[in-house]
């Protein structure tokens, strides 16, 4: 694994715990974590669970005992990294989104398709079980044919201007704000629940405080209050509307300025014989229509409901983290099955291509802008 | 009163009700309905309790009995009689939307503000006790400054294809589809809720069923079930995002075809310091956040709510019919008191201006259009 | 109409409203409303519509031009003026409950049987749209024999000590206190949906609050703070557990010390093959489970729902005072049509038996007591 | 750890990751697993992550590599496993209900008493976040004096009548059905939230379906379906309300039969100045009302809420697993500092005897009945 803040805590638990539910084909060995610094990269090895180190990902990669590599660091290292662990033979697992760039993106995809190894986008919310139900029941044709999907991500994590300047607001280590980091999150759900692709797209952005104290890790040492703040390179909120592949219309929105909404990561499907509806804030439940008034809550924890079965008996909830978990499983089936994995890089390519043309819809008066294929 | 089909039925039963909750400075008294068949206008009357009839609304206009006007037909007739009955001196309440063009809807402002009349347009959702609150809460500075105005407006009448050409599927009767029937209403909701406008929309629109069995009131004679089908001219959903005065960012999404969804007339509103929640669906809750990661579910029936305190006690709640209650009782006042009631014409007027930018946006490749002032 | 308070204002709004929503076989005319003080009954009639007044119950009763009594006094007249009012050959509407005391039920249901009369207690809530599909979804086997009913009435009204002593906490006026009040509606609610008897029951009661300040109404005129407090001589909350004659489990709580909930009037019913859930808080939704996970919150506002058809489109929400509209709909149709009308006065005494069956056992050590027959 | 089943995979688990979560101040070793079956124990070993297996639980507490012994059993061994670990110095935490029996009980708490080990019993929803703050707002005063608790656990797995008759529907095994399964746990909820004790119950208990089949694994070989059914010798639902040592009022019902409710532990708490609901089927949401007709619905994933702060950024919800990851957390914590941890044995019998009070009532006519000091 490379890196281990937030996005390395979550990945390790679920390496840690996926065998002691899952009967995998594969048993994983925890064998190294990468960071810069070697005293937190040992201690996070420690706590997390990992039997070495190493303070250079390249050093890892060249590592005969890995065999995959799990990519947990911004995405602006993300094409390096996994295009170098591609090369070097192994499968590579990588956070979202795929990459800063599409042209990064791209170079992905092609390294992905010239190596042995099998390849992940870990857009990880398709592993919530409701999800999962959720295109379980459209490939079933229960809703029919898909008319809108009103799709949002509400944050408010940055809603107070005191706020400061981490990295996840810099656009060259981020790539974009609130679009990238959870726009395209519901992006790749919408057209993973759908099986569609937004074919295009008009586009509002918005940064509501454009300069923010400098946070403490990256305010130069005896800088004064004043001197002290940074430019906000990103946007706090997108804001698109498009059309999907099979002729429905499509609404998104991402901000991190929804006071109140925490991750409220949402989507609403509406087809001509039914309808799905799912907020993340409670990720246990799908909310389901076929007609006569009614909306029916299911409880997304029945046996025969995705991943749950491994679990608890009915009406026990999972959590956030158990999304890591069967993304873990359904890769390591994958890889050693010989199948290739679900989202592959080109899933998070199209998602990326979605992205740079909300961006340019955005810059050119909002105008409709097609999403390339 | 105009028109006696759905809105005339829950206006007359306002009518008759008002008095007996609010302390009213006039006694209404229901004089005359105008409708153009004799026959189902004297049926109507006697149901909903107006004293006479009128076969042609310049008849009623002209008596001396009548002081207001109510206007129940659909949008292409308002100009037409509201024009008339101001020039007669009466006072006039307008169903929305105002008119059908910006034209029309401008004549009559003009018509409003030259006539001794007071004048208001029936955006009932204004007098829903929740909306009434979120307004007061804006007002008094508890959610701070507006970051976004999310509205959606979801209803499913027409999902069945086999669902007939109504006259609101025409665009010669109603002017437009979803968009100036219910999206009309959250464009009002928002203007009214922040205080601020719409300045800006980038829009797409959708007729989903283009062709439509006639209805049975419209089908020729004779005619066959081949022959028996129309064109859909207005719209089945409009999407659209903009710009608030504030700096803020809207989405509206207005739609006949959201399966499920009966009349959820929706709107969040995150500010710098709290954040609002409404659904109509659930018309006596609104829900509000001031931090510390709540939503409070307001059940809106406390004697101290708008309107409440007429009615019942706490937990007893309204339904759709009150907000046609509380409308005439406001304008009764404004006509007493002599204040200009609100929504004015003028008001109806920069609704009816958004939505002819949303129609100018989805025809010019979803460009943002600015609303003229 | 006798008393006119808030029982009488809403039978008004339901008298002045039921004809233009319903085709009835009878047009009602509202003859004349009855109270103590003429001043206050004249004021009345003028807000709410009557064309006449009495000042003492007994003149309404020989009026011949009134045909229909409608009883909306405190629950120690309701005897004697049914009573009257039957033998006089007036068909009679009694506010619940019946009676105080079982004895006086049992001889209104011996008047009722011996006049030409007909007679039915106002148990509203089984007008509610969403309580009356529950009983036909139990009539039609959707949930399978009955396990388990929970019910709950739960106010808050009184919860300050510094409330005042109304008429509702005085035992010779009102009977008893939550128990008669609240709970005598989700006991009639429990047996109506699920068509059973409770047949025994074991009770708790308590007064939290034992001593309150005189009611402005009743305190002595020159009496000070000090001497202006009486004793509550009913209850505040009754819990009370019981079985049902198909062999289920029942539990009821009828408190108005529920900080915070305002007239949550809920019923659970869980079935071998279904189960229902209701809370009047939101009274335009039904819960439905039929398996799988899931329970389907039906907004009963379609057209096939019970009363539904005859309000507004489908999402578009009735309130609490149209449970007497349909009330009275439904004792109208009764009238005209020589059918008996449903709650009858003896399901009213079924009802006061449980109530009594309840302060029995909650005096008795909540020993259980059976209901008698 | 002894018992590898249901209860042994969620602690399991909660002793793997707690380590990366919390800092704590003793790592645990998984040391060594008990189970009757060779086979399944080292399987058992091998999946949840212990490094050694024993097929006596005797031999288990003899070990010098052992300091402390988590019983994941039946509650029909809990008493010898556990005084036998306490009296072998070992530090015991102990799944609930903490015996079968009231004698079993205190004998428990004199061993623990004598011991120099720590001991716990583990009523897990205590570590709900959400309960664990609804604690801290009782505490902090802000609901005033308790009026009413409501608590229900409803659960609907043998619903079936060819469910089987698992061990936990006989009484030789698991001491009692719905009541000490599950009704304990809503007991503990309710004391440990209110800081007051049940002291007087009135109960009704009920086996609905009296017969079953044997399940596989305790059917005799050879036995024909006919001879395959054994009686249901616990309780399918246990109904009960009683008093609090503060003076309030407290229902409770314990129930596998509540057709559609999967893991419904609800409880309601009413004070003279607010209010709190929960409900572990939205587990991370504990609602609050403190007056103007609100119930604040808190999302309960704050960093400053119990627990929470160690996982991950609010609004990333958590699930069943993580209560035992407290659990033992606070467990080792109070090991480490000699602190007695919370819930004690003493605490598990308080609420064995509200259990044992329980079924002394529903034997005696419902009579009311003091549970003992």
């Amino acid at each position: 694994m490379i890196g281990y803040a937030f996005m390395g805590r979550v990945h390790s638990q679920a390496w840690r715990s996926v065998g002691a539910f899952f009967d995998l084909p594969l048993a994983p060995r925890m064998a190294v974590i990468a960071g810069r610094s070697k005293e937190q990269t040992e201690a996070a090895a420690a706590q997390l669970g990992w039997a070495d180190v190493e303070t250079d990902w390249r050093e890892l990669i060249k590592r005969d005992d890995v065999q995959i590599v799990d990519i947990c660091t911004p995405g602006d290292s993300h094409a390096d990294i996994a295009i170098a662990a591609l090369q070097a033979g192994k499968h590579v697992i990588c956070e979202k989104p795929l990459a800063n760039t599409v042209a990064e993106a791209e170079a992905m995809v092609r390294a992905a398709a010239a190596a042995p190894g099998k390849s992940m986008v870990a857009f990880n919310y398709r592993r919530v079980p409701a999800i999962a139900l959720a295109r379980r029941y459209v490939e079933e044709g229960r809703i029919g044919e898909i008319r809108h999907v009103r799709a949002a991500y509400l944050q408010d994590w940055i809603v107070d201007p005191e706020f400061p300047l981490v990295w996840r607001l810099q656009k060259d280590k981020a790539g974009s704000g609130a679009l990238g980091d959870i726009g395209a999150h519901i992006v790749d759900a919408a057209q993973f629940i759908t099986g569609e692709n937004v074919v295009g797209v008009s586009a509002l952005t918005e940064t509501f405080i454009k300069e923010r104290p400098l946070a403490a890790e990256s305010a130069g040492l005896g800088a004064s209050r004043a001197e002290s703040t940074g430019q906000v390179t990103v946007d706090d909120a997108a804001l698109f509307i498009g059309r999907l592949s099979g002729g429905g219309l499509a609404s998104f929105e991402a901000t991190r300025f929804a006071y109140g909404r925490k991750n409220a990561m949402r989507i609403e499907i509406f087809g001509s014989r039914g309808s799905l509806a799912f907020d993340f804030e409670a990720m246990n439940e799908l909310w389901f229509s076929s007609g006569g008034g009614g909306f029916e809550r299911i409880l997304v924890t029945e046996p025969d409901h995705p991943y749950v079965g491994a679990w608890w008996p009915p009406g026990h909830g999972l959590g956030y983290e158990h999304t890591f978990t069967h993304e873990i499983k359904d890769f390591l089936e994958a890889v050693a099955t010989g199948a290739d994995p679900s989202p592959s890089f080109a899933d998070g390519l199209r998602v990326q291509r979605v992205l740079e043309a909300v961006e340019q819809s955005a810059a050119d008066g909002s105008r409709y802008t097609n999403v390339e294929d």
